[in-house]
């Protein structure tokens, strides 16, 4: 059982830190949510901000002793509650530890304090003439966040996701030791993989303090097609021929109307084209004109083939910013358009992807719910949203949790799983545990105690332990 | 503790299998080792080989039951002794699961049973149009196996390892449970990566009974350069700047004049140039014959800028197989040299090659010991071998230990790690120990158990877990 943090714990933690880290009195109210409000507020009882892999350790090993709650966080732009102090306990902010510690050439890595922000990472990263490959729409999150949450994003058909450019983790357990986890090294087969343990596990295993990226030589052009369609499902049938072809496009990204016209409103930008129900977005990059020409031929010719009403090449900065612009605002337009949201962000095979979009649209028309849907058609990943409006609180709950569970409940039939990208945190740990074997829960759980045996970290995420 | 195998227990399994899927009579010696009977033979108290994943189950639960070691073998291409019964046991031959269950396009996805042999395996899915891109050299070996050490191989500074090219897995647990983990999906951030964690888990926490792939486009077209130096340092101190050109080579790959001369010897076949000390072979694959000569020609500029002698194009198949076959015959070449051989496959930081194998150079020539090395220059995971040839037997297992007790010790001060890609089995447990931080070890033991409480899963593999 946990302990409540009493004035002793603060005064205790002020003297180990200096009480400059250490905020219990104007906590900003920011602190009590992520991105998703529907998941429930909660203030943490205190704010630390360690500037230090050492902060951190003392931290931890203080809350062990003492069994407070530790709850990690990097920007707060999570969508599932996974940095949200649900029961209290210490919020410990990463965001100060943010520098840029090496981009080394040689071994082709980037070493980062889990604080960065993304933006960051890639600009910095960029400036030296390499690729931090992945891709997660959310430019301001933190690549700490990244990490616990193993981000995904729109480059995942191409180069993988946050997991796959991982090679290195510092990290600090429960009880306050700090471990190094693999390094800048290419390869590794020496016993269990506790990195890939550590990626994806929600600030729920250990604190991360210390990341070691790969960077890849930087792609000198990148060329988008914009792919409109009658019906997105035309617009999804074509897709797994697109990933066929012989050169791997850099993303595949689908969207219908509704949600272009939703962040035209937003940005105040116009879109290349609204004149048609769907599109795809697909993008090649290289490092010569002929080759993406290639590229882009191919895609095209096999688009028309595939029912797609006309393919508009966007081979300038400005042009395809314009569609970029408009998909990096997806999100924030969704949100902006209504009062409150629930979002799933379920993955299932890719050539499944239609049949999935469609029964959430004939859920939501069932339920009379307003729903948006975008996604990562080339990986199987839809985000699909539904939107409270004026609908009343006790309603749209109701609805809102009857269009999740039939959502769920046809992702596990069709072998799809619970989250493609966001996470778990507290939002789906339900979800998640209906969906896998009790087995492989129970395994979670012994995972879980093995690193932190007084569940301090980031409790009653992921998965419950009692 | 585990029980002895006794003739009740024979029985017993007989009637649950089938008697004609279990052999206790006229074992075959072949079980008695993998490739490197340095590490000491044992014959199996039992083979038994499965047809499906309910007879792995059966024969689980009931070793479970009974607290009988369960060693899962494929084909025995091994190098550190991770598939022998070295305290005895029931040993699982998986070789005659090996239905490639198919090939799915849409979700560009291939389903093996756990022995498929490797080259089985890229051959079908090359015949579909597709490439599965890990390349490890022991094309005999079992996919099973290749998961089971995370395999790399010489594709990895391109493609990954084998760890990167699986989706999803069907494991049997040590209880009998089956469970499946991940599918076709392509991106995945539900609850912890139990997926990663059994991949190179060598049969130590569940015997794996069905794999699914990633398969890939096929690039059309292959180049390879063979580069020749003077010296082994300046070959691999150009490797990282080849890492840093535009275009990503498929393949980096160093060797001595020596080990081409074993090869030569070996195959009686000629390789095409041998009047250097030291190579570099490299290689690109692309789409289109312009791609691939802009490729060839910026690493052949820099190649000669930092060093090189020549450049030696390879562009027809017939060319590249006389490159790629002597490749492909060094460690059998070097066996074939000598009475028996020591290994190590440790991996470092790929600027640090150079400077690690001078150092394995130097205690070599301080204990007057045949050493040959090679290895995967793009990725930092060198080969390295020592040969008993006419040495007594006493000498020569304390010489073998003295080198690879200071190579390893080498290895931990350059922050490298024990095996890039060939595992730890039994013979490297120690050093891996040596290696890691005590907490990474007590993390890994509560792994272990919290997978197979009774410890009867490869038992004294990786770690001991008392």
């Amino acid at each position: 059982m946990l302990n409540i943090v009493t004035a002793e714990h603060i005064s205790a933690i002020k003297d180990l830190l200096g009480p400059e880290l250490v905020n219990d009195q104007a906590i900003n109210e920011d602190y009590s949510h992520d991105e998703m409000t529907i998941y429930g507020t909660k203030m943490p009882d205190l704010v630390v901000t360690p500037r230090c892999t050492e902060d951190v350790a003392k931290l931890l090993k203080y809350a062990n002793d003492n069994r407070l709650a530790i709850i990690p966080r990097g920007a707060g732009t999570g969508l599932c509650g996974g940095c949200v102090a649900i029961n209290g306990g210490i919020l410990i902010d990463m965001t100060r530890m943010d520098k840029i510690l090496e981009i080394d050439k040689k071994t082709m890595t980037a070493t980062f304090e889990p604080g960065v922000i993304l933006m960051n990472a890639i600009e910095k990263v960029s400036e030296e003439g390499f690729l931090y490959a992945p891709d997660p729409g959310e430019k301001s999150a933190t690549i700490g966040g990244n990490v616990m949450t193993n981000a995904g994003g729109m480059r995942a058909i191409k180069y993988g996701v946050t997991r796959d450019h991982i090679k290195g983790l510092e990290i600090v357990l429960a009880d306050g030791s700090i471990l190094t986890i693999g390094g800048k090294i290419a390869k590794n087969s020496s016993g269990y993989d506790l990195k890939d343990l550590i990626i994806g596990s929600e600030g729920t295993l250990a604190v991360v303090t210390k990341i070691i990226t790969k960077i890849i030589p930087k792609p000198k052009l990148m060329t988008s097609l914009l792919i409109p369609f009658n019906t997105l499902k035309e617009a999804l049938e074509a897709v797994p021929y697109i990933t066929n072809l012989e050169y791997v496009a850099t993303t595949i990204e689908f969207m219908e109307k509704e949600v272009i016209e939703d962040a035209r409103l937003y940005l105040g930008k116009d879109f290349p084209n609204k004149d048609y129900n769907a599109y795809l977005i697909v993008s090649y990059s290289g490092n010569n004109k002929a080759e993406l020409s290639r590229m882009i031929e191919s895609c095209a010719e096999l688009a028309l083939e595939k029912r797609a009403i006309d393919v508009f090449i966007s081979d300038t900065e400005e042009r395809q910013a314009s569609i970029w612009d408009a998909r990096g605002a997806f999100l924030e337009a969704i949100k902006n358009s209504t009062t409150e949201m629930d979002e799933c962000d379920v993955v299932v095979d890719i050539d499944k992807v239609s049949d999935f979009n469609d029964f959430a649209k004939n859920v939501a028309d069932r339920e009379n719910i307003r729903m948006r849907s975008f996604g990562h058609a080339g990986d199987g990943n839809l985000h699909i949203y539904i939107l409270k409006d004026d609908m009343p609180d006790d309603l749209w709950r109701n609805k809102a949790k009857a269009f999740m569970d039939a959502l769920y409940e046809e992702a596990s039939i069709l072998k799809g799983q619970v989250s493609g990208e966001h996470g778990i945190g507290h939002a789906k740990k339900g979800y998640l545990r209906d969906s896998l074997d009790p087995k492989v829960i129970d395994l979670m759980k012994k995972i879980k105690i093995a690193f932190d045996p007084n569940n301090i970290l980031n409790p009653s995420k992921v998965i419950d332990i009692d």
